[in-house]
């Protein structure tokens, strides 16, 4: 069933409203969450609701947050997230570099105490507006062993990176440090399919094609599979992610970010306060002026754009452009729900004796 | 033969002395080469010295360049490089980063018309020291095709994080955003080894092993390999460093970074000036007090050394751990030199009427 970006928006409101979220704060979750179902990442989008609301009712994660600085220079700041919906202290803490970014040119801020963000490239996308340069970053539960090890250390921790641009559309970037998301392992799981070799591991270390692997003490593999294929560098790209997200903020770092489900306990006598986040604003005055910028954009996205396709059905991509070809459909067509999303979206909500808007 | 790292350290200052360098310069030039070779990275040390005075030969790169500061706020500047001889103008980029940043916490420097700097990691370990974490990234030769692409539009382009510790070693990740560096290929290539599928493909965009395909229309993939392996988050990772390195500061970039190679032409109405570099410099209490920085990076580098490796062979590692026990061998037992490479020096030293301290 297609239901329309409006409807669908009222009705996350409406849930986190009754939940208790200020009706402003219910208004940021249901746009983050919409734009992971308009860009075609529906693993971060509704089928989120449920975990944020299991967590919520067993008080470990405040739907009612008040972030707070507890560190603070004209171009950074480290903010205390309040064990909020990561949404509203993402949205708190991307704002906070915006307006410094605006007196100091560029502004920095880490995050502590928060919880699961959505996806990052949402907040990236705020700075654009404000002709700046945005990053967002976070950690994320460990699923991810690093090169030689079979321990799982690290989160798929992504990195968004947006790029204002003058007529062209904006560079967008928005990518996990490994080359397969749990969500898709899972989805092939339930297809019965095994996954190409060089994803995951086994508690031994060897590459294996079983999507179920990760409940057998295996593990995703950082970005590039093996050594010999670099995937030291991927380890290093998530290791700064991690590094930059809850060394720098204080927060849970690696191994020690609080489970984002409510069936998995958090570890005893973890060091760090919570999931981190790091999120970055430069103006592109910093540099350049902004015209000048803005024109050499857009001729770096005209000249990738023209680089030679391998074939007509796998054209060169610009970062960002599949997910506005996708977002621009959504806004015509409404979105598909998946049937069995909704009905645990509809359990949960009975559960926890949620008015259900659907 | 080997040779102790001060003889090195003497007779590349000679050279570049001999060439023209002023003597301070020509110390820079010798410690980033050397830093190479004692980080056990010899494609970035005295091999590259051929290139770098073959263009200068050719009067297309300054040996005694002025940098300049063409844009600048309190955290940020652009620099045009003079068409200066990389280390050079990277060497006094870094500097003014971490000069500004002790005034204004963090620092941003964009760089132009500059060349190829040797390895990332040198001017990222220079914020070290003044309790800052370091960036360093470059744009370089086109090689690298992105996903769906048979052309040829980005570098190796590699990101160097330098990260201050306690008692610790620091964290030094220094890395290119290719699964593969061309050195590789060459030494692939004159061995009469095939290379792992996964690494470069054909004229037609096919994953291949034949170390040469570069010469006949192939390219390096970037990091991922293809598609389903996350091939197009390895090239937005690229594409940021190009972006970073090349459009805010108006150097050439992907395709138009001019050859760093004297036998190769530049293309005649390239857009944009020479090659770009990106550096950053953050002081670490711009988020928290240094010594509960200090304690905490400590910690996170402690949990990952524990964690499990897959055998007593492939230890779990560290970024910056390889690096630093070569360093350390390197400074007891000196270098030992390649004899082809000290054999093409010599004869272009010879050609170029330097006198030879070899």
């Amino acid at each position: 069933m297609n239901i329309s970006i409006e409807n669908l928006h009222n009705n996350i409101k409406l849930i986190f409203v009754e939940a208790g979220c200020k009706e402003k704060d219910a208004e940021i979750v249901a746009d983050v969450l919409l734009a992971a179902e308009k860009r075609g990442i529906p693993s971060h989008g509704l089928v989120r609701i449920k975990d944020y609301l299991g967590l919520w009712a067993k008080k470990r994660l405040n739907l009612c947050p008040t972030p707070r600085i507890i560190h603070d220079t004209p171009v950074s700041a480290t903010i205390d997230g309040d064990n909020g919906l990561g949404m509203l202290v993402a949205h708190y803490a991307m704002n906070l570099a915006i307006e410094k970014a605006k007196t100091s040119y560029t502004a920095w801020i880490a995050v502590r105490n928060s919880n699961h963000y959505g996806i990052a490239a949402y907040y990236s996308m705020m700075a654009l507006e404000h002709e700046m340069i945005g990053i967002s970053m976070t950690n994320a539960n460990p699923l991810v062993a690093p090169t030689f090890s079979i321990d799982k250390m690290l989160g798929t921790n992504p990195l968004a990176v947006a790029i204002p641009s003058g007529k062209e559309e904006p560079f967008i970037a928005d990518f996990a440090t490994t080359p397969i998301a749990r969500g898709k392992l899972e989805m092939y799981e339930k297809m019965n399919k095994k996954v190409s070799l060089g994803l995951i591991q086994d508690k031994f270390g060897n590459s294996v094609d079983d999507p179920s692997i990760l409940k057998d003490g295996g593990a995703i593999l950082p970005l590039g599979g093996d050594y010999e294929h670099g995937s030291h560098k991927g380890y290093c790209m998530s290791a700064l992610v991690d590094i930059f997200s809850a060394v720098l903020s204080g927060a849970g770092f690696g191994p020690f970010v609080p489970p984002q489900v409510s069936y998995l306990e958090p570890k005893a006598n973890a060091p760090g306060i919570g999931l981190g986040h790091f999120f970055g604003a430069m103006r592109i005055d910093s540099f350049q002026p902004k015209d000048e910028f803005k024109d050499y954009m857009d001729l770096w996205i005209k000249t990738f754009k023209q680089s030679k396709s391998m074939s007509d059905e796998s054209k060169v991509l610009i970062p960002g452009e599949p997910e506005r070809i996708k977002e621009a459909l959504a806004l015509k067509n409404g979105i598909e729900l998946n049937e069995k999303v909704v009905e645990e979206l509809n359990k949960t909500l009975k559960e926890l004796n949620i008015k259900n808007p659907f």
